[in-house]
């Protein structure tokens, strides 16, 4: 079956994701008997994309890499792979007056392929940076998409961190999917795995170390270097921000915490009203004295059925998983009922298994509308005659 | 949708699985719409039992942990939730000439439930003792399952160990499933989130601590105690086995790691064919050598593509996830194409976790069978105003 997938922000992710579709087309087709064909893309800054017939989406991703506007010289209509039809135009910033937001775009797009929404074969593919003031546009792209009768995946933290309740809700009565793996763990299996393999298990709280940047920078710190330094280290990897604040300050732990206790555990909580420390210049300090003392400080993000959730700075000892995590490692630890505690842990993370989020939801979208087809068949008894 | 359960074993696994049953009936009903009804019990030494109405597995579980036969004592018949039908009849050993194996006694289950079995509702639920030598008799359990047109669960690692490849081709064949969650880590997702959250991702190798008896004996002697008294002090907790050979020389492992190499790594192993290594007194001092040189001695579990997979006594730094494991904690490091290498810690197992494999297994069938229905829906909105 095909999928028709509409990118809203075309960023590093989105365009990691379409190198990541090229690579794997091969093996959807094969296990998976989906094909997964992307016919609009909406940029902020560089114009908006449809062809019903299929963009190239690679090209525009190479060009906009490059600084160029995506539809900007011409060859884009001759790069289509479908043929022109009715719903096949490109728009520069300049001529895209029709479009005053992406979620007209999302809207137009959905009209245009009106057989697919309908379907259920039409996903928008929602990687817009977090605001963490409002969650915004990111939550009204999830909201457009819903009412268009498109499903929607995104990595960004914000609709599920600020308003999970309702967008679940939407959903529900949209009969469409709202998934977003990517937004914690990048695409270590979280949601997924509470939803898909723990059916039955009430999930009662969670405790974790989920920010990648301020880990390194304890670690770090730890080790002597001091928090100037640590940081430039990690803006030098292009992994922090620019503007640090969204990791150090403990905005992004927070939009994560938020997103998980909504998710799993039924709360109703925003980033802004979770409790939350961040590191500063003088955690360096705090960090050397624990190690000292044989404990290690860790940024640790934390949630239960029977109080607030919140993100602090925790002296803990050597022998608790979360202190055993070095540079860059996250961890989540679920407390369950009928499973105990059990963790899981990322021991690297990179834009691949961001993009890989997005794929994943997208195939746990197309097992549900196809059936059966779109599962990997549990008995994969290898073809060759191999044995070791 | 209602299931049709034949249980075949019925030891403390089974019995527990019947009191989970019993205990998430609600939940499973309200949250997927699944009735599940155990039909039939073939037991080793206590008979056994069918009624196509369904069974009251609990009073005979009660009356088998006593010590009786699940059939005896006249008010067996009486305790069926459904009136008497042609196929309803309860026999004791001395009277059940016509079941020379459990295999005949689920065929004959399946001709009796042959709605059932034709609309995929018929599961076959094995729960047998692991025989080391060839895997025998869950394999025939799984195979006469298949044959009969019923799904079968198992928490039994033979069938995975021993017959992973002609065994999951025999299901690809009926149209059914063969599922072994509890096999690996018990009710911890590792097969089903494998092939469930991970689509498209290649596993490449993997490595883990997965015999909790073996870990627990290495920590106690660590901290001075002898050979002995660390098996004794399991035994007493009912964790390892009169016969603790099964543990103790790595044979539990060795089954883990063939099922593991099997089903995720694509190789046709037996635990015979893989080399292993155990633990014994004098591994005490060797454990206590490693502490002091700040390591730690580790029973580890390998496999990857191009090794063939081992069981052995590993030295490993402080700083290896698979080292900071104490007492009957276990680990599963997977490596993987695209999401590098993550985790999944077992911080604690019990006859819950083990019982709960089998009723997340059943789930995934029942998902596939009934479509979305039997999904947990991912939004769920609380019916409730509650916010915190």
């Amino acid at each position: 079956m095909t999928f028709d997938l509409v990118l809203v922000g075309f960023g590093n992710v989105a365009r990691r994701f379409v190198g990541l579709l090229h690579e794997q087309r091969r093996r959807l087709s094969h296990d998976y008997d989906v094909t997964l064909r992307i016919v609009g893309i909406a940029t902020r800054r560089h114009g908006q994309l449809f062809s019903a017939g299929g963009l190239d989406a690679r090209q525009f991703a190479a060009r906009v890499a490059a600084g160029g506007l995506i539809d900007t010289g011409g060859p884009a209509e001759s790069t289509h792979s479908g043929p022109a039809k009715a719903g096949h135009y490109s728009a520069s910033p300049a001529k895209a007056g029709h479009y005053s937001s992406s979620a007209a775009f999302i809207g137009d797009v959905a009209d245009r392929c009106a057989a697919a929404a309908r379907q259920r074969r039409l996903i928008v593919v929602e990687t817009t940076t977090l605001d963490i003031r409002r969650g915004e546009p990111a939550i009204g792209h999830v909201r457009a998409s819903l009412a268009s009768g498109a499903h929607v995946v995104t990595a960004n933290k914000g609709p599920a961190a600020f308003a999970y309740r309702s967008l679940a809700l939407a959903a529900e009565r949209a009969g469409r999917r709202f998934l977003f793996e990517g937004a914690v763990m990048d695409g270590i299996p979280v949601f997924n795995l509470v939803r898909d393999t723990l059916p039955g298990v009430r999930v009662t709280g969670f405790r974790g170390v989920v920010n990648s940047t301020t880990n390194y920078m304890l670690t770090a710190m730890e080790e002597g270097r001091s928090y100037q330094t640590a940081l430039a280290e990690m803006q030098a990897r292009g992994i922090a921000e620019a503007d640090p604040s969204l990791d150090v300050d403990g905005w992004d732990a927070a939009a994560k915490t938020s997103a998980l206790a909504n998710v799993l555990l039924d709360a109703n909580v925003t980033p802004q009203s979770i409790a939350r420390e961040g590191i500063a210049p003088e955690t360096a300090e705090r960090a050397r004295a624990a190690t000292g003392a044989g404990r290690r400080l860790k940024l640790v993000v934390r949630g239960s059925r029977s109080a607030p959730p919140g993100v602090g700075l925790e002296e803990l000892p050597a022998d608790d998983l979360l202190a055993s995590l070095e540079h860059q490692q996250n961890a989540l630890i679920l407390q369950t009922d009928l499973l105990g505690e059990f963790a899981i842990v990322q021991r690297g993370g990179d834009l691949t298994q961001t993009a890989y989020a997005l794929l994943s939801d997208i195939l746990a979208i197309a097992r549900e509308t196809t059936g059966a087809r779109a599962t990997r068949r549990s008995p994969m008894p290898a073809r060759r005659g191999r044995s070791r």
